[in-house]
């Protein structure tokens, strides 16, 4: 049951379910004004692989495999925020493309991309208070304020060459893994199996930070074609992800001029020798040491999921780790 | 006892409950992310009269004269959101300056602006949900939705010379009126007093759209020295607001070619002839009828409030609608 599935492969575990969320996820919309709807659709619609969302569902069915409405509209509130992040993230990278198409800013304007993602974030709020389940509310509030704080975290150590590997953690915790915990626990908050939460929570976490790490490693050894963005561009950015941080951890005590050349780029965000700097990265050993910091992410996750009821769904969450796991060889 | 009476009066009658509640407001934040706390203790420091938990006081006392400390946090929860909304706001319009003060996107930048504002919207319904109050809930997140929605219907008009005065209507319930009426209807869920609720909500509605549409028209007809900021800035921003609107509505079968003139201004926000398009709002009968509009909605507002408790609470509320309508004078 172990053999590598495709992403496909893992949704089509819970297809139905799956399909009645996407449309869900359009559908809880439902707003009066056509502007926010025409805007909420576009950004939705570019959405990726629904990853958040198939977290929920799979989790839910590992618990009680039958298909719930609730678990459903749950997996479609995890998308609605995860995409009210993304809307915000692109106006403060003033990024034009996400996944190949327009993003909200670049198609509308800055306006209206934030406004639209204060909708999202409100309409998410909105449609929890609909499961009168007050643990709930409190697992998505404490989350949604732990995202806007890895996100101003990440602000405060854009270009600064002193971020530290905890900083990372931090920062990856909140902008990336709580949504991931979000995603768990709020199915098992549904069916009231409090016992359950550690696991699941140890689980997204460290699946949350595997997969983080990941993307971030990815920025440097990807394929471009496969990517859809530029390799460096976290270091154009002046974010200090972890491939990045180890680097410079790793060239401080060299004789070359190697570290002053990295921790200026990351400084001043000028990279006109990407080429030059990208190899630095490759070759100070900080890739491998990000791969199996990965790895290990990815074994604590496992490790989390075998205490978790034993079945298809589970096999299914499990084959994810895997294949995230999978983007680095 | 309907003498006027100033703000600071107005105030006095809650003094207590106000300076505790204005110390929540910060002590509220508790962010273990240092720029969060810098920007929002900036933002919030920058805030205003803090009008609306001054209502949620005033109508916490209404209801039911014992000091309420759920009532201090509700009405700086009401603060918080106010605040959230006013960051994005400046990041929306690029104002460099908010009553006098350097704003949040110009003393850091849009980015720390927007997601600073994310974490003060997230922090507020954090803090909602330790009431453990679902009806507060409700009330609170249906309302936040209304807000956005308001603000994007504000942009969708933006620079729109066929906006109407129902658009206006629909705009300023959501941008202002609605926030009051959570800063009203919430003191009463805290105290399970739904009887209370349409009245509340009626009084809360109607001084809202007086406060605003009174805001609108002193963009035309104000004091500069005592606004802090110019005259026309709402049609140089291509804000259809009700002055505007009424004039274009009463230009539009004339002779003369002002019809056109403030269309196109309206249109391009290009205002080169300020001077000459603001005198043609003054003279064209529109700030009369905004006048009559804004006293009608007061008078619903204290019809509304003359059904509730008699008290020297009451007798607040009453002494800020006058003392907004005051400003028309």
């Amino acid at each position: 049951m172990n053999d590598a599935m495709s992403y496909a492969e893992i949704q089509a575990i819970v297809d139905e379910d799956f399909a009645i969320m996407d449309k869900q996820v359009f559908g809880s919309l439902n707003s009066k004004v056509q502007l926010v709807m025409s805007v909420s659709k576009h950004v939705i619609d570019a959405g990726g692989k629904r990853m958040r969302p198939l977290i929920t569902l799979l989790t839910a069915r590992m618990l009680q495999d039958v298909q719930s409405e609730q678990a459903m509209q749950l997996a479609a509130i995890t998308e609605m925020l995860h995409t009210a992040t993304l809307v915000h993230d692109d106006v403060i990278d003033a990024s034009g493309l996400r996944r190949g198409k327009p993003t909200a800013n670049a198609t509308w304007d800055n306006a209206t991309a934030v406004l639209v993602g204060d909708y999202l974030i409100a309409r998410s709020f909105n449609l929890l208070v609909g499961f009168n389940n007050l643990p709930l509310l409190k697992l998505f509030s404490d989350g949604t304020c732990d995202i806007a704080e890895g996100e101003v975290l990440q602000l405060q150590h854009q270009h600064n060459p002193e971020a530290c590997e905890a900083d990372y953690m931090q920062i990856i915790d909140g902008k990336t893994s709580r949504l991931f915990m979000m995603a768990t626990k709020g199915a098992a908050l549904l069916q009231g199996r409090d016992e359950l939460l550690d696991d699941l929570g140890a689980f997204a976490y460290h699946f949350g930070n595997a997969f983080q790490i990941i993307d971030d490693v990815l920025d440097f050894s990807g394929d471009m074609a496969i990517m859809g963005k530029n390799l460096g561009d976290d270091l154009a950015e002046g974010k200090p992800t972890l491939p990045i941080i180890k680097t410079l951890e790793f060239l401080k005590n060299s004789a070359s001029d190697d570290y002053d050349k990295l921790r200026i780029a990351v400084q001043t965000g000028k990279v006109d020798d990407a080429a030059v700097l990208i190899d630095l990265v490759r070759q100070s050993g900080a890739i491998e040491y990000c791969k199996n910091q990965a790895l290990e992410q990815t074994r604590l996750a496992q490790e989390a999921l075998a205490r978790l009821p034993d079945n298809r769904y589970r096999d299914g969450l499990y084959q994810l780790t895997k294949l995230a796991s999978s983007r680095l060889s």
